[in-house]
C-alpha cells in the first residue's frame, strides 16, 4: 500500500485500546510500522504500552471518523462499534478492514446464522425467537434445554442463557425485548469438547490458516488452549480448516478471522465468529512462525501473509484470571523461579475477580504436562494458590 | 523489587533510544512492566513505539538524575554515558544497573583488558601505547600490522584502526592526542572466525547463557549471525560461556552481557565486551525461549531468568543496512511473498547508506540454506538486488 500521506511507512489505526490492540502493537513494533489506537482512557491496556493513542469514544462516529482519516487503514480491537457508526464512518472515506459489510456477521449472530446456513456450513439448529411460544415449539423439536443469545452485543459468555424451562425462558426474553435486542434460540450441542480454528486473509485473497486447537472454556471463559487439539483426527481437522476458509472468502474477511467450533460425534459444528485477533490464537506469539497478531497487520496492510507453521509440538495456554488479591507483579518471582521456561503476558490492567488480566503460554512435546504447568502458573498468579 | 513509588508494577528506565530500547520495549509489553525511555529525540526508533518518553540529553547528569529519580531501576542501550556522569547520577540515589563500576570495564578497553588479564582471561597481546616508540616496540615483539584501538569511544568499528608501519600510526596517535584519548596496541589476532557468547546476570547471582554464536562482520560492522556457531567443538563452546560466566561474576555485572570473541587455532581469545542487549543476540527474539531483551528486563528488575534454550536447531540473522533507496516498506512484498518464513524487524529508523536499520532472522536445520535466505532478504531490503 502506497501511504496517501506521503509517509515511508503506513499507519494501521485499531479501534479500541484492550489487550488485543496492545499485542498488535507489540507485532508491530517489529513490523516497523505506524500503530494508532483510538481508545476511552489513558489507562487502558494498549494505551500504556503504545507510543500513539487518540482519546476518544470509539463508538462515535465523529471520533471514529477523524481518527479513521489519520491512518491509512482502520481494524478493531472488538466488534462493538454499532454498524450505522461504521456505515457513516466508511462514508467519510474511512478504510475499514475487516469492512462493515464483513464485520456484521461478526456483532449479529442471527445474519452469521442465516448466512452460515445458506452456505451450507455447518450450524446447530437454531431459530430467530420472539415469543414464548416461539422458544415451547424450538423446544419441542430439539429439546429442552434451550440456549437463548442476544443477536448482538454479548461476549465471554454474557448474552447467552442456557434455559431448561418456558418459565426460564420469560425473563430472558422480556428483557431482550426491553431492550431492543433481537434472540436466537439453539440447540444444546452435545460436544465432545471446543475447538477453535483461525484464517488470515488479505484484500489480494491470499490466506494462512493456522492448526485447529482446543479450547478449554468454564462459565463461558476461554480458560485454556491447546495447539494443535490432541488427537484430533486429520480429516477433520482439515475439515475445520476448509470451513474456515471458506467461511473468510464468503464473508470478504479481510485480517483474522477466528471460528468457534463443537466437537461432536457427527462431525464439527459452528458455535460463534470473530473478526480480529482472538483468545484463541494468543499461543501463536510463540508457538507459531508467524503470530497472528504480526499475520492480521500483514493481512490488513495487504502485505504477503506469514507463514502460520507450529514453532513446537504442542503449544498450551491459559488465562490469568484475576483474583482477590491486585498484586500479581509480587507474584512472578515465583511462577519465574518454578519455570524458567513459562512465558508471562500480563496486560497492565487493573485487577478485578474474573477478569482476563494476562496469559501464560508453554511449548514442549507433551500436551498434558504443559497443560499442567500454564494451569499451576496462572493459577498462582491469580492467587488461588500459595 | 517493591516499587518506591506504590505502583503496582515496578518502571525500567531505559538511557537512549535506539533499536535496543526499542526491543526491549517491545519485550517489556509481554512482561507488563514499565517501561520508560529517555532520549533525544521524539524520532528516535525507541520514542516511535514506546508510550513513556521522556527527552533530554542522555549525557547530562542532571537530565539522568531526573530522569532515574522517576524509575525504580535504570539501564542502558548505550554506553556513552561518561563516568563522571554516572557517579553523580548514582550518588543522587538512582539505581544503575549495570552499575557505573562495572560499566567502565564496557565503557574503557585499556581497564576491560587489565581486569580481564588480572582474571586469567584470554586476551591478544596488548599494550597501551601513547608514543610511536611504544608502537614500534609492541610491533616488534609482536609484528605488524598491529591493531589500534580507542581505549574509550568507540563502536563499529570506529575507533579501530589497523596500521602496518610507524608512519601509519603516527596519525592515529597525533589525533588521539589531540582529542585527550588514551589508545591501545593490540596484536592482530590470525583467528578463523568470530564468535560470541551472551550471558544475563541478576543482582541475586543467577546466570543464564546463551549458545555461543557465529559473528560474520565485514568493515567492523555485524552482518550476519548464526546461532549456535556451526562444527563448534563443544569443549570450547563450554569454555566461552563459562568465560563469560566468570566475567559477568568478576565484574558484577547485572543484565546482559555480550563477551565477542576470536576463534583461533589456539582457541578464544576475548575481542570486546558490551553490557546490555547487543546486535548479536537479536537471533534470541524467536531462536529462544527468552529473548535477549526479556532477559535484560528480568535480570535488572532481579526476576528470575527464563529459559535460554534455543527454539530451532539453527537461527540466523542477518542486519538490514540502509541503501541508496529510503523506501524500504516499498520492498516487504517481495520479501515476504518469497520468503513466508523470514522474519523483518525494521527499527523505524530514517535509512541512511550502511546504516543498521533492520535485521530478518530465520530458523531451521540447516544453517547454509538459513544464512542464504536471510542474506537475500537483507540485499533486497537494501535495494542491493532488484
Amino acid at each position: 500500500m502506497v501511504s496517501e500521506r506521503n509517509r515511508p511507512v503506513p499507519r494501521v489505526g485499531m479501534v479500541g485500546g484492550g489487550q488485543l490492540a496492545r499485542m498488535t502493537h507489540q507485532a508491530g513494533i517489529a513490523l516497523g510500522t505506524d500503530f494508532r489506537v483510538l481508545t476511552g482512557s489513558a489507562e487502558d491496556s494498549a494505551a500504556l504500552v503504545c507510543g500513539d493513542v487518540r482519546l476518544g469514544d470509539d463508538k462515535d462516529a465523529a471520533d471514529l471518523s477523524a481518527f479513521g482519516k489519520s491512518c491509512d487503514v482502520v481494524t478493531f480491537d472488538h466488534e462493538h462499534v454499532p454498524e450505522p457508526v461504521l456505515r457513516e464512518v466508511e462514508r467519510a472515506g474511512v478504510r475499514l478492514r475487516p469492512s462493515r459489510d464483513a464485520l456484521r456477521y461478526a456483532q449479529d449472530k442471527l445474519r452469521m446464522r442465516t448466512r452460515a446456513h445458506e452456505l451450507g456450513a455447518p450450524c446447530p439448529q437454531w431459530r430467530a425467537v420472539t415469543t414464548l411460544e416461539h422458544v415451547s415449539v424450538f423446544a419441542g423439536e430439539n429439546g429442552w434445554p434451550v440456549v437463548l443469545k442476544a443477536a448482538s452485543g454479548g461476549y465471554d459468555g454474557k448474552g447467552v442463557w442456557v434455559v431448561s424451562s418456558v418459565a426460564e425462558a420469560e425473563t430472558v426474553l422480556e428483557r431482550a425485548a426491553e431492550a431492543g435486542i433481537q434472540i436466537l434460540a439453539e440447540e444444546r450441542v452435545d460436544f465432545r469438547r471446543e475447538l477453535a480454528v483461525q484464517v488470515a486473509r488479505s484484500p489480494h485473497g491470499q490466506f494462512a490458516v493456522y492448526p485447529v486447537v482446543e479450547t478449554v472454556q468454564r462459565d463461558g471463559i476461554c480458560h485454556e488452549v491447546i495447539a494443535p487439539a490432541p488427537s484430533l483426527d486429520e480429516e477433520r481437522a482439515t475439515r475445520a480448516q476448509e470451513l474456515a476458509i471458506e467461511l473468510a472468502h464468503a464473508l470478504d474477511v479481510v485480517g483474522m478471522l477466528a471460528v468457534e467450533l463443537f466437537d461432536t460425534p457427527d462431525g464439527i459444528v459452528i458455535n460463534e465468529l470473530a473478526m480480529r485477533p482472538h483468545n484463541s490464537g494468543h499461543w501463536s506469539i510463540e508457538g507459531a512462525r508467524t503470530s497472528q497478531f504480526e499475520q492480521h497487520l500483514r493481512a490488513v496492510l495487504d502485505l504477503p501473509l506469514g507463514s502460520p507453521r507450529a514453532t513446537a509440538e504442542y503449544t498450551v495456554m491459559a488465562n490469568v484470571l484475576g483474583g482477590e488479591d491486585p498484586h500479581v507483579y509480587d507474584r512472578y518471582v515465583h511462577v519465574m523461579a518454578k519455570d524458567p521456561g513459562v512465558k508471562v503476558h500480563f496486560y497492565g490492567k487493573e485487577v478485578r475477580p474474573g477478569r482476563k488480566i494476562g496469559h501464560v503460554t508453554a511449548l514442549g512435546d507433551d500436551h498434558e504436562e504443559l497443560l499442567a504447568r500454564v494451569r499451576d502458573a496462572a493459577a498462582y498468579l491469580k492467587g488461588d494458590t500459595q
